[in-house]
């Protein structure tokens, strides 16, 4: 293979799939990035089985040539030392020679570099995916939707399938939910998609939700999804990405979403914020990062503490936008009730009450598609 | 101990001290700031007994009250929660109440906090020094003498004494060195103090000076420094810092700098920066940093190459401003280079050769204050 390509095209393509080189490898292929040259143009692909992302550089662009094709083939280069030497190369045209024993000369400008490759036959191939569950999504959208829910996914492999989101479609709204089962995300967004289309219990993993999000443009671009059996493929302009789908049942949230409050609330979400970081400063010294929230005997206001055995108390009155039903006193992890506090973005945040030992529901006072859920600690004062 | 504060101040008075804050200690007293209040303004302080830092807040600022002081005293607070709510208080004003069993009450705007406080009597005094060795320099020139050396310190405790940056005095001209066995740095400044005022082997770690330079204003303020037998104390407007001397005895460096070179070249500081740091991504993966540099045929051209046996080759052309003297081929640690080359400023950098397994000079072109000396790798080819 012999081709010329300027150097940011390769520097961006390089770039989008470097994120599924695996840090460590048993196998060494894997830590490669696999290089395709034609008359069409350049494609990289890397993957750790996990994910796998493919980058498209096309030939021509609005007729200016990007990729001269000089001789096809492919080859695998070592991705380590290639992604951080092309960043910095000084000069925009790179040429790249590839011999028959996959030696790869790479020269521009001053800077001739020789890297041993290796044989692109051994590299996985992308798998090959029935169209049939395929749909569009605003990328913007998208992208909301994830940064919404995908915090609150489990980090503990015990339960394999809780470190997924959990992907619903029916009736022309996609569905998102992620939970530890000490607390609970989900949103909900219309799309444009035939009205039969419909799936369920398709969960993908939260990391890798994490890392489309990072390749998604932030643009009202439209992204292409097709759900298979075992893997999910998103494409979004010349980049594909593979995700790998979570094998086993998601549990059935629908139950414990709680219809009727005993007291509800609505908070100015930055304030909130701020006043719940403050107690948590302290509670995380204590490693539980136990806050309490107290309605105070004010019909507006709220007191917000916690304290540590060892340093002290911290206790703040908040005024909230608008107080009803039953007095309440709960104490929660603040650091879940943060999580969300930092991804909403309403100025208003609703806060349900149903109980002092049962669940807290926030919710974006303006958003009725997103839901969060967050379990009280059980205390005994 | 009672008296209200701007939340500015008292915010700027322990981000400063708070750098000499242990992470960890076995002595429980270190983990704490001491706050002092009278009638002159709060002082605050901290230390981790190689390091001590003393910020003081006045009362009164051009006429504005900044600290009211209602009641003297002092109290020893659990640091490392205090440095975080202070900062993130809402509002201005911070209203600070001592009981006499140490129990800190502040309250600012809606929030309130308890703090258990510790006995000031446990916390460490400040050495008291003797003034006689007493100058003055701006603060811009010591910011840039530390920098200019400091990375060269050693890290390994096998000879504590090259941890330390080795201070000199004498003629009015002041001398930093620093040197980890394997490339030396050093720079000298006139400073305009007494002329009969001379020191040497005053060897300050390296790592405390690296704290200092991050509390030293940017601007031409004037420091003070008292170097005492065992410590050097830094007075920069309200802030002091106070350092532990290294003991033992500096290796006298003035041997081993070349007076004459073999062959003498000028490289543009950024381009040869570039071309070495591309050489070093690939050199780093053999976890050796070893580059080469080599005269080429054309007059006014060298070669930068460095190899992996397992990755590959990269070779660079680099054109010098100038070069003279016999042919060289010298292989080096770039990793050394690259740290000299971040630091220097000129546009221009002299490298002098005294043979390729004697040591290399390199100097910013403009700057005859500065020095710096790498050692040669011995390879067979």
């Amino acid at each position: 293979m012999k081709f010329s390509i300027y150097k940011e095209a390769l520097n961006e393509a390089i770039q989008q799939v470097s994120k599924a080189v695996p840090s460590k490898t048993s196998i060494p292929i894997l830590s490669g990035i696999k290089m395709d040259v034609n008359g069409a143009g350049l494609s990289l692909m890397a993957s750790d089985t996990d994910i796998s992302i493919q980058s498209f550089v096309p030939a021509t662009v609005d007729g200016e040539t990007i990729v001269r094709m000089e001789r096809p083939g492919s080859v695998v280069v070592p991705a380590k030392f290639f992604v951080d030497i092309v960043r910095k190369l000084p000069e925009n045209e790179v040429h790249v020679d590839v011999s028959e024993l996959f030696l790869i000369s790479i020269q521009s400008g001053p800077i001739d570099i020789q890297l041993a490759g290796l044989d692109p036959e051994e590299f996985p191939q992308l798998p090959l995916l029935g169209e049939d569950r395929k749909f569009t999504i605003q990328s913007a959208v998208l992208k909301e939707m994830i940064q919404l829910v995908s915090f609150a996914v489990s980090t503990s492999e015990a339960a394999p399938v809780l470190t997924g989101v959990n992907w619903t479609l029916e009736d022309q709204v996609l569905k998102f939910a992620a939970t530890d089962r000490h607390r609970l995300a989900c949103v909900e967004r219309a799309i444009d998609c035939p009205e039969e289309l419909r799936f369920h219990n398709v969960v993908v993993p939260g990391k890798n939700l994490n890392e489309l999000n990072k390749i998604l443009p932030d643009q009202s671009e439209l992204i292409d999804i097709v759900i298979a059996d075992n893997q999910a493929l998103f494409r979004a302009g010349n980049v594909l990405f593979y995700s790998r789908l979570l094998e086993g049942t998601y549990p059935d949230i629908s139950k414990i979403i709680p219809g009727t409050y005993k007291a509800e609330t609505i908070f100015d979400t930055i304030r909130l914020e701020a006043a719940i970081d403050r107690a948590y400063l302290l509670s995380r010294e204590e490693k539980t990062n136990i806050v309490r929230l107290t309605m105070t005997d004010n019909d507006r206001e709220v007191e917000i503490s916690s304290s540590s055995s060892e340093l002290g108390r911290v206790t703040e009155r908040l005024s909230a936008e608008s107080i009803s039903g039953e007095p309440m006193k709960i104490s929660f992890n603040s650091k879940y009730m943060l999580d969300v506090l930092k991804v909403v973005e309403d100025e208003k945040i609703f806060i349900g009450f149903t109980g002092t030992m049962s669940p807290m529901v926030l919710r974006p006072a303006g958003d009725e598609g997103a839901l969060y859920l967050i379990l009280p600690y059980r205390t005994l004062n």
